[in-house]
């Protein structure tokens, strides 16, 4: 199988599996047990939390686990809404986000809270200016996505958060796609809280990890035993918080490296798409994108199609985002940088891992190409679009012989 | 290590491990997707369903995963009352729930709910008498768990079903300590709406399901990419969900056999540490329990140095719930059944788990035995204790000798 949908899920390193294994079996204690086993469970843990800090330039005690990314947003969206309340009630985010923060704030919307939504033009890219013209004096929170997980393309965070600095506002960035990936250092991109999640890092689903800045205080959203600052309570998933933090310190390892070598790769895919694929067309920033992504539409498809033809001969892509792909509407990131229902029905999203190889690319090329071909060759909207240009061209002839 | 807290956490079966394995790293996939390895894993995830529902006699379609037993309650109980809001404010639980509900219902009590906390005397279980008075026409929840996790004693839970379907009440049971232990069906029970989780039952941490009966609507707490029904959002925890399903498959397998055997060397354990330590007490009622769990206290010492002292004979054992272990309170549970905080706080839990011996539990007897005498021997409650019982023996013999 060729993998090519790392945005929405990665396979668990082998040595990240490797570190977790003891951690079911051996030292299974619970962490908030007295006696050795549950001792050697909690100190696994707080090492745990000491590698993730490290990826991301925080202090250990300003780190909790969570059941991943979705968990994340939930606790500190909510978490600084409801603690600031009564400071004031806008929250700033953009179009683009995922449904973690989306259905979140729109949950909010419904309870009191009023959003804004910044939109990102055709890059998938806020705008500063937006940005400051929305803040108010009833702005408690602004939270914008450092990486975009359809089209990958980079918020300006280090920016954003200076001005969020500036105005006393508490800033909350999604990073799941962006840890591990670019470097991301919380204190220079300014962040009050940051979001990430341990399978998109080739660690183990149901784990991710929150940043919470030193001082800074957010509501419980849910109750039980205290664990994780109150804010995250239960057992706490001893393997899954082991290998977070291998993932973590492996990632730290390879970041630079990883970072050429999927941008070297995403580039020639990029370029052997749209040099061999007519009607093809790159969505978002080119420039301004994580390594390893590259979204694209082709004209007088539908991406469905594209993606069981690709499954087909072994390959794994998305038509967008995993989350949203249940629901036949557009992607909403495709409609927040102008693409037309229609385009972003045609769209495929590749999406690089460290370990696909520059003969997988070529090999995905040839077959998106191939597929391409079958599926315009039976696609309607295609055919009359052809045949309308033939007769153009015809006429243009015809009229060409008459002079 | 002889290790006797199961109801803290249980390591995880062989066969469990086995399992999850393969989705760690091959079939890894995001099961929102639409490719090989997605499918796969969405495949597993759904037989995995139909395990869990099948050791507590429900609809796979009536199971949601979450993220453990603390989510399950949170999801179930907030779920129920914000749904219900309009119908009335008035919920109803026991003195002796586990911190995932009681918490739980202390933050709703501050935001606008009222509750009956029920009281359970000295038998550690509540009265249907005093169920029945607490109703009220704004009574829209009722949760009482099933078994308790410090003294393992079993509440009526069917006769409250019958009761809170005769008065149109939603009915949860937090069934986390009896799942796999002890018969659970569903039906029988007459619940909506039953909680458990995955590391009590030798499936890993982080993971655990919710039942919901058909047509029972729940108010969402958490939000995103709508898995789980739209009630637990974020990438499937699949590794997690196979280890779930195995769990309960052995669990369905082997309940009726550990049931016996656990009966067994709990009462062993029981009649052995009643019968060598002087004033050593069990808490709770000993018929209404669950097989496997004894909970004592032992007059003049501390419950925490007992811990240790095993702990350095290689016994792992509990002062109480790991949840509040970390709190120096006296034990909620414990108060509850009447015990003084003095005595409350030299008790001590073992749970035992199907790899257990006899052997072991002669081994834990006699360490216990011995670490009672040591610290008494250093406690100045029991020296004056002692002091005081030969002085009243003395004046006795003295008055005797007098007369
Ligand atoms: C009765 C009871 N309910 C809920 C929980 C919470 O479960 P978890 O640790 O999986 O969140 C526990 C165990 O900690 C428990 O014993
Ligand atoms: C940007 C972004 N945020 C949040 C999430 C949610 O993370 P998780 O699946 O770990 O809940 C994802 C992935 O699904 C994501 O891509």
């Amino acid at each position: 199988m060729i993998y090519m949908d790392h945005a929405a899920t990665a396979p668990v390193r082998k040595e990240v599996l490797e570190a977790m294994e003891p951690y079911f079996t051996k030292y299974f204690g619970n962490p908030s047990t007295f006696y050795t086993v549950g001792r050697e469970a909690k100190k696994a843990m707080e090492e745990s939390r000491e590698k993730v800090a490290e990826l991301i330039g925080a202090n250990p005690e300003e780190i909790i686990f969570t059941t991943g990314g979705t968990q994340s947003d939930n606790i500190a969206i909510k978490g600084i809404v409801l603690k600031n309340k009564n400071k004031g009630n806008h929250i700033i985010t953009s179009q683009i986000e995922h449904p973690a923060v989306i259905e979140t704030c729109k949950y909010l919307e419904k309870n009191g809270f009023e959003v804004t939504y910044l939109p990102v033009y055709e890059e998938g890219i806020i705008k500063i200016e937006d940005l400051k013209e929305a803040i108010t004096d009833k702005t408690i929170l602004i939270t914008i996505m450092h990486v975009n997980n359809e089209i990958g393309t980079i918020q300006p965070i280090a920016e954003i958060g200076k001005i969020a600095k500036e105005n006393k506002i508490k800033f909350h960035t999604d990073a799941v796609q962006s840890v591990g990936k670019i470097p991301v250092d919380v204190n220079e991109l300014n962040v009050d809280l940051l979001s990430m999640s341990g399978h998109k890092i080739y660690g183990p689903k149901g784990i991710g990890a929150l940043y919470i800045r030193k001082r800074t205080r957010l509501e419980p959203i849910l109750h039980g035993g205290g664990q994780e600052k109150d804010l995250n309570p239960g057992t706490e998933n001893v393997s899954g918080i082991v290998g977070l933090g291998k993932a973590c310190e492996i990632a730290k390892e390879e970041l630079e490296y990883n970072q050429k070598y999927l941008t070297k790769l995403r580039d020639m895919l990029i370029e052997g798409i749209l040099s061999n694929i007519e009607e093809s067309y790159l969505n978002g920033d080119l420039i301004n994108k994580v390594p390893g992504t590259a979204n694209f539409h082709f004209v007088g498809i539908e991406g469905e199609g594209l993606v069981l033809l690709l499954d087909g001969k072994g390959i794994a892509a998305s038509t967008g985002s995993a989350c949203s792909s249940k629901k036949l509407e557009a992607s909403h990131v495709l409609k927040a940088i102008g693409l037309e229902d229609v385009d972003s029905h045609g769209s495929l999203r590749l999406t690089l891992g460290s370990e696909n190889t520059e003969e997988e690319v070529t090999k995905v090329i040839q077959a998106t190409e191939e597929a391409v071909k079958r599926l315009r060759s039976m696609s309607s909207i295609w055919n009359q679009r052809e045949n309308k240009r033939k007769e153009d061209i015809n006429n243009k002839c015809t009229s060409c012989s008459l002079e």
